[in-house]
């Protein structure tokens, strides 16, 4: 049930970017337990909250895709590990858009109450994307 | 049974350093499915080419802990996060020891065969690791 859940959540919320539906999915709550690089780390976020970290973290690829690879259970949380790949369209990190395809790997679990979502625990492989940006931004030169 | 293992693999073999124990813990072939930044990515290790990979790895923070935070079973799988933190004692990518208290976060999929593990696919935040290393070289100049 809650595995089904977050499939429909990832995929709508975060690929399709449907930022209206997220009142279906989420608590009131949503809390950014462990998240090193995103600038919500640490925060409670509300229903406007959300929508608007959804928002902002999907315009420097609006055409992101997170491609669940594997789904852990537990009675109160699941665990997903995940390919992402977007093509760079926005700013990331003073990196200025270059059209390139960016990807990256993490690992996220997700927290429930009541089969609501009400927060994160995340590790992203961001040191990858930093070194594609890095390798772009050489070849621009 | 197999988070139990994993619990005594992580504390003898990754936080004690007792790679002679290895073989009580890993199948014929040790496989890093997935590792971004590590230098054995992509690799089917033997005993002795695992041994390598954990003496090699361990030197540059030889008091490393990693802190099982979650475990999640499969079938054939578990998935750990976790939380690391060792003392900079070797050189890690051009940046000399500098006796400081690094931390990480990380997640780490372990397959099992038979109750052996077979192999891995891991994500850790070594961007964290990148931009401590940098901070501690910016102190020192």
């Amino acid at each position: 049930m809650k595995a089904e859940i977050l499939q429909s959540f990832i995929e709508k919320i975060w690929n399709e970017g449907d930022v209206d539906a997220a009142g279906d999915f989420i608590a009131d709550k949503y809390t950014v337990f462990h998240d090193p690089g995103d600038p919500w780390e640490g925060q409670e976020l509300d229903l406007a909250g959300f929508k608007n970290r959804v928002t902002v973290s999907r315009a420097s690829a609006p055409d992101q895709t997170f491609d669940i690879k594997e789904i852990y259970e537990n009675e109160n949380s699941v665990c997903l590990t995940w390919l992402w790949s977007g093509t760079h369209q926005g700013e990331i990190a003073n990196f200025p858009p270059s059209g390139k395809t960016l990807h990256m790997s993490g690992s996220t679990v997700y927290y429930f109450l009541n089969n609501k979502i009400t927060g994160h625990w995340q590790v992203a492989d961001r040191f990858s994307i930093y070194q594609q940006l890095q390798e772009i931004a050489s070849q621009q030169i």
